[in-house]
């Protein structure tokens, strides 16, 4: 078993054309700092300044393509993720035209988070005094290269995995993803602090880590999308308490999402005296969507939870 | 505080001519046995039988309508569940064209489950010898009555509620209604002892109960939708290990589902080896569908996820 270092070398398109940056057998270990999904251009925001201009150019820096010797297509590589640590800080921005509820928030908005390591290592990361949201860093982008020459944008994510935002990828659990090109091209990118199923607002708490996790490769082992196996409860320290949850219910899946956020951010913003558009940025970070009955047809249930843990009130 | 019996007349389709069964006061206590959802036809279906054919007409016996003294259109009736005890048997079926995989499974197909009560009150159900699953009795069916006369259907559900088929709305949560005709018309059924979020295969463990829920009425308090409020953690005993999951990704967040429940029926019925058929049924009592991200345009991902403590190996 060998240790190795990804080089800080970034790319921001799935592309076969990359030149890898490294070449590891089956076994070995990564170290990696991944920079945050803006590529540094919100390092100096502080709260009350004017939201800077986004330059999408800029925009989700990825590390790899990692090559793994021997992997095929077929195969599944394992990510075995070991420790992740983040900087200490993050933002979460509200992108008009994108996220769950674009019409209603319409204006770009940044918000800045800072969660210094306490003693044991963990950290918390409060929010206008209303909540405190525990860290639990996660890889956003995970994934093998997809098997395109043409350069494909790093969203959406697609059967092989990319930007699939999976919020109980953190350090402890195993990760499968389907090998679909010739030694894998491993990527890695877009570091989260935190996040709620769903990621309303189109943004986690966006924050730079440092990292390791161990490849493993499986030949003949073939799934159709990615897969990962927990080491524990989900989401310890968060779900350890009650839950408020509202619901959204009709036969489009994507509106009763939206529903259900709505209603979350009301609830938040009423209960707790926040501006609805901070509600909005908080449910992004904490509020899980679940799929509550898919097949009472044609309408579907979806429901948005808040863990009332994270709340000071 | 009164405590009143809901009389065991059932009706079984939304509509505002039903005869009132019973007329209650704000803060009174109703108690109630909650048939299951087939009406009894499939009491007498024991494992090795031949699948009785379905008669739709005996499908969603229904309780009720309660009217509420006071309660008026854009009130909210707040239902504090007590206690749901259930008699300790019921079914899940896969009914043909039903379900999210109607194509993968198009046969109708039916299973008993058994789970008297241990002494400590709690029951579990086994599966097959391969899983255990803890039961967490709620209603199925929990709503103010529509403001329709012409009548609808049990299903689908509506903003309403009527059938959410919510797991988490157990003993102890507290659900908020909103109200939606002039004494509210309470209806309550469809009492089931255990349920993924999402209820894939059509069904969950369809099981009679007895219960009690205490009924106040918050008058001007609105909501658009239903709310509830949990006490604690949503699934002790179920989400204490760790967790399987298999991920459906795409535009069409119904596919994104339904692919998701298909690669975890692959997984269960490779892994514990169970016939598909089996594991479909496992999947909708106890996998969970979530929506991990929602807006990295213009795919969904939805994750199934499968707790690794109802399992036996």
């Amino acid at each position: 078993m060998t240790v190795h270092r990804v080089p800080d070398v970034h790319h921001r398109l799935w592309t076969t054309r990359h030149t890898p940056t490294l070449e590891i057998s089956d076994g070995d270990v990564l170290e990696f700092s991944a920079p945050e999904a803006a590529g540094g251009q919100f390092d100096d925001f502080r709260p009350g300044d004017p939201v800077p201009a986004l330059k999408p150019e800029l925009l989700y820096p990825m590390l790899g393509p990692v090559m793994v010797d021997g992997a095929e297509p077929g195969d599944t590589l394992e990510l075995e993720l070991l420790d992740f640590t983040p900087e200490g800080w993050g933002w979460t921005a509200v992108l008009p035209g994108m996220g769950l509820l674009p019409e209603d928030f319409p204006d770009p908005h940044l918000h800045r988070w800072e969660f210094p390591a306490e003693g044991d290592g963990t950290a918390t990361a409060d929010f206008l005094d209303v909540a405190r949201v525990p860290v639990r860093p996660f890889l956003g982008v995970l994934a093998c290269a997809p098997d395109t020459d043409e350069p494909l944008d790093v969203m959406p994510p697609g059967p092989f995995g990319g930007n699939i935002d999976c919020r109980d990828l953190v350090a402890g659990t195993r990760v499968f993803l389907p090998v679909q090109t010739p030694g894998g091209r491993l990527t890695l990118a877009d570091p989260h602090a935190a996040q709620g199923d769903g990621e309303v607002c189109v943004s986690a708490i966006e924050a730079p880590l440092d990292g390791r996790l161990r490849v493993t490769l499986h030949r003949g082992r073939s799934i159709p999308t990615p897969q990962f196996r927990t080491p524990g409860p989900l989401r310890p320290g968060i779900e350890d308490a009650g839950f408020y949850a509202t619901m959204g219910i009709g036969p489009d899946v994507r509106l009763a999402a939206r529903d259900a956020v709505r209603y979350m951010v009301d609830h938040i913003s009423s209960t707790y005296r926040l501006d609805p558009l901070d509600a909005y940025v908080l449910a992004s970070v904490v509020v899980d969507l679940k799929i509550s009955e898919a097949v009472d047809e044609p309408h579907w249930v979806v429901s948005a939870y808040l863990p009332l843990s994270v709340m000071n009130a």
